[in-house]
């Protein structure tokens, strides 16, 4: 969940510039991409849209594609971006545009699912712990009869059909995942909003039957709500497109637009030296958030992060370690995380709400730079797990 | 339902300007309200605006606000557009912004129902017909557990809690409407889509619980994918922006900011002369497109119109009458008027899906101007019900 925070700072409205008291809470609940926005500042108008006020009024896009409300310049960047990145096949794949990728889980949700029986049970949904936590959220809002959270694929017994998120680099602890109920009646969403070179070594293009990306994460444009879906089967793509129809009645042109011109320029940019290339750019800021929150959980005697692995990346053509865009920090002790540092007045996500323990918080590392030095220097201050917690 | 039709006129795609051949298929089926174009087109660089690479990223628009990924100049241009135009009350509404009203809807539903109660029937959701054809599919294509489509309100006898959709004017046949079933245990949602001077008079403020509009039809933006709704109670409110935040994790940035502009400019335009004015222009270019429609339904053996009543609109300061965005076409002698239609190649959408008869469809009025005229042209030469169907 985003929204509100009493007091919070308003890291989130790029207008505002206030100085951080030692009084001012840093929200590092959401993955708010805003690390990314002094690279496209530093871009100036290449990657300026102007829409007279007489463009895109119409409903449709490209009448000839399932997919009619998908403007054809943006599907044509998403391909070339997957070919320039090397992250996932594109190449005879339907590509389905959706409000953010919150909107393309639903309908790959619905596509794998539709038109059901009366009769039947919702389709179980489950997905390795630990999961996303909204993942529980977005399939239980509406009490769907077509399909039903089901919890941790790992602890998944029940016979039948199902249906099993694959997320990867995962959310919240970015490590690589497989499927892990592998039976014959199960269908897969793999979500790899984070398969980026800036998160994650690139060690191959992904291929698997619905894949999910989203422009928040690529290129840091959250505000955008532009996600899109890579879809080998026509039919499920037909059922996505359809679901998004009813949902919405398509997706923002202007954002698509926006979408396609900068994604263009990523691409454009991934041809030049490493600094004007994004993600390369992005893949050292990261490299460098995570050396120093390194440093600082070293030297704490309560605090632990996950370990990488090497992995031969072969966007930067060098063997590298994840830098995942949150950190899963674990306290020692039985300590509830997200308490301890909401004491510290910094709000994080607890473990809880991603179907493990509390000793577990999430915690964004892409927030402003102001925000991730002021979260080192407070976390760098926490020496005991009781530290700043009222008992009262 | 929108979507790709076999050799229909790309009248949909503005890049695209063919000339209409007398094989071309006319789709008049959804609203789509390109015949606005030419006026937005006129005004220039005045409507235009610029976004560049580093704007708009945050998932966040104003974290104080109720709905905190609502833009605040777009939250004041609604307000004073109300105000200005004189056709809802806004002043202390809670403001809140969806993707197009299609998502409102649906908003609306969740909030009155949720979160529901596990072994309770889903809340029955009811509308006066002829109602609005994707009312029944929105509300049913998930199978929630929350709320159910129940039909036509007129015949609506079930006991308990309800909800009932008043749709006014009405779409498909223009009508201005009030609740019909009017029980204690009654909850409304108000969907004045078409209430603004270009489709009907403007006769007081409209003052309901919850009241949803749309950027497609108040100027003709439909591909912005932009709506609101004023909501007079909190919590509903609050609970709408959820729907949202789970279903989309907001709206799109871009498309709010156009929004802005372009009714930040009609609210200018209505300070202006006739001509300058967007829904003086709109409401004279409706009343000659459908003075045009009923010579030709006035010479015709088979077909009718429903007529409207004089009314004073506030806005204009004249006795006018509706010019719906719709013709809600009859045919006699029981012919299928959709069929009808179809076998002379223009596409509409038969009574059946907004629960009446097949002597019915309902017929855009928005297109561009080529298609409406050609429209006419081909209706004038029906004279018989069975011209054109082959009965084999």
């Amino acid at each position: 969940m985003i929204g509100p925070a009493k007091n919070s700072v308003p890291a989130t409205n790029p207008t505002k510039k206030l100085l951080l008291s030692p009084d001012s809470i840093i929200n590092l609940d959401h993955g708010d991409p805003t690390m990314f926005e002094p690279y496209w500042r530093k871009l100036g108008e290449k990657c300026t849209v102007e829409i007279s006020g007489s463009d895109l009024m119409s409903y449709c896009s490209d009448i000839g594609n399932i997919c009619w409300f998908l403007e054809p310049q943006l599907s044509d960047a998403i391909k070339r971006l997957h070919r320039t990145v090397g992250n996932a096949v594109s190449e005879d794949r339907y590509v389905v545009v959706g409000t953010g990728s919150t909107q393309l889980y639903q309908a790959a949700l619905f596509a794998l699912t539709s038109p059901g029986r009366a009769e039947a049970d919702p389709i179980s949904v489950v997905c390795a712990a630990p999961y996303y936590s909204s993942y529980q959220e977005e399939t239980d809002f509406l009490r769907s009869g077509l399909y039903k959270w089901a919890g941790d694929a790992y602890s998944f017994d029940k016979d039948g059909p199902y249906i099993e998120i694959v997320t990867s680099p995962n959310n919240p602890d970015g490590a690589i995942l497989e499927a892990v109920v592998n039976r014959k009646e199960g269908k897969l969403i793999h979500d790899l909003a984070y398969y980026w070179p800036q998160y994650t070594p690139i060690t191959h293009p992904a291929d698997y039957d619905i894949m999910l990306f989203t422009f928040s994460k690529s290129t840091g444009h959250a505000g955008s709500r532009i996600g899109w879906a890579l879809v080998n089967d026509k039919v499920v793509a037909r059922k996505m497109t359809k679901f998004i129809e009813v949902s919405s009645t398509g997706v923002s042109k202007e954002s698509q637009l926006r979408a396609a011109k900068i994604l263009g320029v990523a691409i454009e940019g991934c041809q030049h030296s490493d600094s004007e290339n994004f993600f390369k750019y992005g893949q050292c800021l990261m490299a460098e958030r995570w050396e120093k929150l390194r440093d600082v959980v070293k030297n704490s005697q309560i605090f632990s992060l996950p370990k990488y692995p090497q992995e031969w990346c072969n966007f930067i053509s060098k063997y590298s370690e994840s830098h995942p865009a949150f950190a899963w920090l674990k306290c020692k002790e039985d300590t509830n995380c997200e308490s301890l540092l909401r004491a510290h007045k910094i709000l994080t996500r607890g473990g809880e709400r991603f179907g493990v323990g509390q000793e577990y918080a999430r915690i964004s590392l892409l927030s402003r730079e102001r925000d991730f030095n002021q979260f080192l220097e407070r976390l760098s201050g926490i020496k005991t797990a009781g530290q700043g917690i009222r008992t009262t």
